[in-house]
């Protein structure tokens, strides 16, 4: 006879399963669906995400939940069994709070304003938009009624990407962090362009760029046996199981930073993916704790080891190979600048690792103003450019280089932005973390070798998934709550060396 | 209020949503997946497939359909209405013979069998496949038993893929076909190597075949804003959606003919799926009758269309152009005769179109040998060698290019086969009705232009997708019920002609 235990499990892969489904054919939607397949790809997807819905949010499911919560009783707090009935207890509990017809009118809404998106940009017009974002923001203020909030409703969606974060805590750390940040990078630019990066920006063939993607993305623990690296407009990461971990990447004939780092990047998201212990497979443990947690390890690829001396003092030369008319005169060093030059920039995913923080933050204050109801969606563009021109000094040409150059609203992905600047700061302190536990880590990395990086991450962030939210995760591996001064550390010491300040 | 309909089509709509999202997996698994998706791959389908069963097995399903057929009492019986439901009360019913524990079980053997099959072509070792293809035997003879038959068993499992056609009718046509083509055969074999086709034996770019295809794909009506022409070991055409059909293809480097047939004969495929009325869409009349008509199409755009001298006069130029080394000497009826050479060969998926149906047969009488107890699969690769020697005058060196070269069994498609000697048949009769029935067809089709024709199959084939049986289709279409006369009588023609007999 089987335990309850086993019951819940069988009916937690069916669900996993469903969900996993989903991302196969949202993935295949951006990688090879023709323009024809949208509507039924829309519907598709609706009725696998409402079938998921309503296996999770059914009343056999939290009868089976807390029945099974009784009988492990006593079961240790790190075991998978525990662990995956206090994440049930957590996600069934929010999940019955969204009737399953209105989570279904909430996918196709955010499919077809996606689209809608998608055609705004490409006519640089944001009234094509303008009414889906009106539907998405207003079904985003219904979700917050439905979840409920104690301090602000913005925590409501927040919570969704980093569980347990509280808005006016994270607009207390941006604060600090702009305010130590901001006068470094009006430093800089009053200097000048001080850095060359002149390297980067020539004719660079697509296919060798192709050859050098797959090998850094297996430089910094990407497996392609359980992988799959493509190509696509926006680059992305998503698993369908930890051994099938796909990424995309995007080419750029006459400019090597985007494949190299777009690739690093999202080898960052995925090997958090391929790492969670195998024990978790097929239930909600098996991914990252939090959005701010994934991008931490995407950053953790892309900047601490992919954009650091010792990386390119061993890979270099293998650029240099095989482009030696392009690199062939240029030093490791010049390269080394050249891919930290902080440029002031309208576009986020450009961005130097010093200003992008402040794309962020610009996002996170317009994203409260909308749901807090301060902002129309009509005054957005206006206020976007405002707001640019404060922080960065820079007003956008046109909408595409502004309000509309980012995908994720359309999908309804709101609070989820503050995300990538949480990551940034997880990543800062958990490398200084790894670093003062085990000084070898940053020597060899100074060598050029991530591994002993990589594998203190998998111990102490990519193996237990889901296991511990990211409150909990970080205290666990850095004995501190996250805070912006391992960051603010991190970047004046890098920024101020670079520009000799 | 909506009406017993509407409840019915919502729930239609769901179930063909999930069987759609099963073929996004499947097509995924094929073209993309790394080998580590596998184990998950299988799962999630099993989750999928045993989903839509229990959904189309419900008790709430058959009294649906049932209100259903109550409530649309006299709407008339071409209607879609009146069709979805005639479909429906047979698909439920046979559906519900089949419990979804076992419906799973075999989703996820077969998924295995096909791993065991792929991994026992590349060993080329039969022993790999054999316990995993008892397997599927021992389950496809426990579905005969579910489903019931009048007959013989196999007469059970024919009807799944060509519904209402009977073991014997087929056994009896196939007789008639090698009775009437086997002594052109040996004829043609006498004669030896009179038709020389090294023109095709060359090497041939890949960039450039692909461009080729994507133009050939076109010339046979595929909309390629409605698909997308990808490429796998083995060509294939799947659809998720009417505007959304897939096709792949296969490119040698120094075989034209696998890259331009292959092209041709998938494009073929997904127009029957692309001309389905649109008000089908989302139910499971949007698709082919039978595996049979589904075939039908592909072998007319492969071989009536793409093999005959019309075509080629139009298009051989292009091909010249694309290939003036390789072809720049070569006259159009050179190409024609070396695009039909008739070669006795082993593998099915490169044989000609006169000793085709040979190769179907062969497997069409070991599966009935299988499933009917008569033949162990451990005896299968002996069995298949002396048929093989029998017919043909050939025996395979190894397993590779004998028993293992087909993937159908493994996917547990017994009576399947069949139908693809059925498709030669039925679009030999189609053919000939058409060009009866309007004179230009045949007459456009000499100057190269197949459009008159395509429209004709438009109107007669694809527009009513599953709405009528295959037996009651061919004679809507046609005026008579299936016969070999036509496809008898279309390539004694053609190979008297190019063998000039």
């Amino acid at each position: 006879m089987s335990s309850v235990y086993e019951t819940l499990l069988d009916k937690v892969h069916q669900i996993y399963d469903l969900e996993k489904a989903a991302r196969v054919l949202s993935w295949d939607r951006e990688v090879s669906m023709p323009r024809g397949g949208d509507t039924a790809r829309i519907q598709q997807l609706t009725t696998l995400r409402r079938l998921s819905h309503t296996l999770l949010t059914s009343d056999q499911m939290g009868d089976l939940v807390e029945a099974a919560a009784v009988e492990l009783n006593g079961v240790a707090y790190e075991s998978k069994q525990a662990s995956l009935v206090r994440f049930l207890r957590r996600d069934v509990h929010n999940a019955r709070k969204l009737p399953s017809d209105f989570f279904a009118h909430l996918t196709a809404t955010t499919g077809q304003a996606g689209t809608a998106w998608k055609q705004a940009r490409s006519d640089n017009d944001f009234a094509v938009f303008q009414p889906w974002l009106e539907k998405v923001v207003a079904l985003q203020q219904a979700v917050v009624e439905l979840l409920g909030y104690q301090d602000e409703p913005y925590d409501a969606l927040l919570d969704k990407w980093e569980p347990g974060a509280k808005t006016a805590d994270v607009r207390a750390t941006f604060a600090e962090t702009k305010r130590a940040l901001l006068p470094l990078y009006q430093t800089i630019r009053e200097r000048g362009a001080w850095v060359d990066d002149s390297c980067l920006h020539q004719p660079y063939d697509v296919e060798k760029q192709k050859a050098i993607a797959h090998y850094l993305a297996a430089a910094v623990g990407y497996d392609f046996e359980r992988g799959h690296l493509g190509a696509s407009v926006h680059p992305f990461s998503t698993g369908f199981a930890r051994d099938d971990v796909r990424i995309t990447t995007r080419y750029y004939p006459d400019f090597l930073g985007m494949a190299v780092f777009a690739t690093l990047h999202e080898a960052g998201h995925a090997i958090y993916e391929q790492n969670t212990d195998a024990e978790l497979t097929r239930t909600p443990l098996a991914r990252e704790t939090s959005a701010g947690f994934d991008e931490s390890q995407s950053r953790m690829a892309e900047n601490m080891i992919g954009r650091s001396r010792g990386f390119w003092r061993v890979h270099f030369p293998r650029l240099q190979e095989t482009f030696p008319q392009q690199l062939g005169d240029c030093t490791v060093d010049t390269f080394y600048r050249a891919i930290n030059k902080v440029k002031p920039g309208l576009i986020r995913v450009e961005a130097d690792e010093l200003t992008y923080n402040f794309h962020i933050i610009l996002r996170f204050e317009l994203e409260q103003g909308l749901i807090h109801g301060d902002l129309a969606v009509a005054d957005l563009p206006a206020a976007w450019n405002e707001q640019m021109q404060a922080t960065l000094g820079l007003t956008p040409p046109d909408d595409r280089e502004g309000v509309l150059q980012d995908v994720h609203w359309s999908w309804g992905y709101f609070g989820y932005f503050p995300t990538y600047a949480l990551g940034n700061l997880y990543a800062a302190q958990l490398y200084e973390a790894a670093v003062s536990q085990d000084p070898t880590i940053g020597e060899e990395l100074e060598n050029g070798r991530p591994e002993p990086l990589l594998a203190w991450l998998r111990e102490n962030v990519h193996r237990p998934g889901r296991k511990f939210p990211p409150s909990e995760l970080i205290w666990r591996a850095t004995g501190r709550p996250l805070g912006h001064q391992a960051f603010v550390r991190y970047a004046t010491r890098k920024f101020s060396e670079i520009y000799e300040l």
